[in-house]
């Protein structure tokens, strides 16, 4: 099921010279039509120039190519890096022949580094002659930057009696080396659907998935989320039904985008899944998760693989929201290690252990004041993060 | 001007087998009339009993000792945490002859172990008869856990023609290794003040020291400040002028005592002041500060020596606060890096680089948008610090 391209829908990507290790840096999605777009963004206050056009041109609801480049971020680049951002879909919308309003771009790299854009103009007719549909495979590849492989999933399903493709491809290694970690995902679909169930659907996904990894706080200026829609399938999302089943797939899928994301960090060891439950409310809930996902503490314990439940409970009680330690249990997997705020002892202690040695597990921490749930997903904080993130620009 | 214990204060500090590694981990302070108190505790809504028993006690504003250990943290410990605190402030009081509830008590160590109460108990008696005004240096080492140097400051003064003696002891590996981290701090002095201006002189000068440095946000669930005061120097604080003067000594003493906990961290290699000005507010300051001496990526880059000043900006630009990039400028000491939202070139580069090898240096984020200032003082995030951190209990 890998690397199936929607219907109508065309990708590539080529060397344009703007990664210094030769590898492929500048990528190309054109749909034949225009279609129905919505896109979500970073929320950082610093916002790279290509999010800043892209939040202007998908309010008209209508887009027909992505422009995308790794190698440069095109942020904190003044006046000129808008007007660079503007020349990268002049260009692409030259080569394709199609109004410039219907490009949209983004970028992934170093931050405060001119956008070498004539580079780009001079590969452009070159990637677009080399659209087609398998080039997504090219695009996935494009789009990396210190991630390791690619990552696209497609799904196939049928409405009306009419099969219809989601094709998601993304970039960023979230939590590890996250200066680089722009998180980049396009969503491709032959199905038809107006811009704003497409905005509802996304929105909603978004949260289920990358805004629960993006666990070590530092949100990229260049984050960016694009979801478009063709309809040459000839399936249609009417009622109710066929929109919570679209919901359903584009949920599914950003997960799986999101947990490859994790997966491929370099210096990961473990993912893991913190699950907040018998908080007062959902926010509540998220907000321990949120914390125990991001303490240092709790990070580094994964890594040794000890089963530390004392710093969870403790950054779980500096989120901010009621929590009572004397009610609180904590579980690693199916074993309880912290029972109304107290230890399990040492046999607990030995299970516990015995899954943290396992790549995939799942933290609990249970409440018992109500129902609110929430879940984060996170990986450990190890050595290799920190070198690579010292000598990342040397 | 070191280890100068303040008029009829003493203090001591032994062994009573609660560490491993046999070093000294009780310690007493004990004033010879009963003394003025007030407190500050950890915010964590996880409260060790210690925190719970002293927040009770110093309520009546006065205490004449305080017991403290390392080695266990008497946290998640449930109902026998609390008798366990209790008895061990019961043992003290009996030794010297006060009542109970004139003793506080704080400890540190690891979470959820079972405070073994009963080396306490064996160890008080020996303890109450080594008290010596000289003792306050055992004492300093008796409450260190990870720390390498025992910290002390000494300040004297007159006021009124009477010379007196403020004197503070601190632990804490701050931001370094902070699982074991809870700060204590004890401040004495023979300055004679009433509870309700202790408290408020120390909630300020916590706020302008300790509080600038909780950059990894691991808040201890056992951090303690407490201040005592027994005017045994005949010197009053009456005027508001006197006041001033004391909380200048306190401000200047604790920020002392919070760099020093700094400085001591293993693995820490750089002490950095996060300086942003230009905000709207203070409060967004801050929010600022706060943000970016807590980014793992600022705090990497600072390991690595890299002026990496998108790194920084993308972290002030995620505070949550009004930020306008293209007004930003960056200063590592007084070099300009980032002028504007954009980089101030090469040669500012290679200058910048130099700064940062330096061990101690401030990093200057001016919005040009307001009046706010605030600053932290953080540090690097090293290799060191996450082998520490997950090997620590093992």
């Amino acid at each position: 099921m890998q690397n199936i391209m929607c219907k109508g829908f065309r990708a590539a990507g080529v060397t344009a010279g703007l990664k210094k290790d030769g590898k492929k840096d500048l990528g190309l999605i054109f749909s034949e039509v225009p279609a129905s777009v919505a896109g979500v963004f970073t929320r950082n206050r610093v916002q790279a120039a290509p999010v800043l056009l892209d939040r202007e041109r998908v309010k008209s609801g209508k887009c027909q190519a992505v422009i995308v480049n790794s190698g440069n971020a095109n942020c904190c680049t003044g006046e000129q890096g808008m007007t660079d951002a503007v020349a990268m879909t002049r260009c692409a919308a030259s080569a394709l022949e199609i109004g410039e309003a219907l490009v949209c771009v983004a970028s992934t790299g170093v931050i405060g580094q001119p956008m070498p854009v004539e580079k780009v103009e001079r590969a452009v007719p070159g990637l677009a002659e080399q659209l087609r549909p398998e080039g997504i495979s090219d695009l996935a590849e494009a789009i990396l930057t210190t991630d390791l492989v690619s990552k696209i999933v497609t799904v196939q399903g049928e409405l009306g009696g009419k099969s219809f493709t989601v094709t998601g491809v993304a970039k960023g290694s979230g939590m590890i080396r996250p200066d680089m970690a722009t998180m980049l995902c396009f969503v491709c679909t032959d199905l038809e659907a107006s811009p704003e169930i497409l905005k509802k659907t996304l929105s909603a996904a978004t949260d289920r998935s990358f805004n629960r990894i993006s666990v070590d706080g530092d949100t990229s200026t260049n984050d960016t989320v694009l979801l478009m829609a063709n309809g040459l399938s000839g399936a249609k999302l009417e009622t109710a039904a066929h929109q919570a089943l679209f919901q359903k797939i584009l949920d599914d899928m950003l997960l799986q985008l999101a947990k490859m994301i994790v997966r491929d960090g370099e210096g990961v060891t473990k993912m893991v899944e913190i699950l907040v439950r018998g908080a007062v409310t959902d926010a509540d809930a998220l907000a321990i998760a949120d914390t125990v996902g991001h303490s240092p503490l709790v990070k580094t314990a994964l890594f040794g693989e000890d089963a530390n439940w004392g710093r969870i409970i403790a950054a779980a009680g500096r989120a901010g929201v009621p929590l009572e330690p004397e009610k609180t249990d904590i579980l690693f997997d199916d074993v309880m290690m912290c029972e109304n705020g107290m230890t399990c002892g040492d046999a607990a202690e030995a299970e516990a252990t015995k899954v943290m040695k396992t790549p995939e597990f799942t933290i609990t921490v249970d409440l018992k004041m109500g129902t609110g749930t929430a879940s984060v997903i996170t990986c450990d904080f190890s050595v290799e993060y920190v070198k690579i993130n010292a000598d990342y620009r040397s």
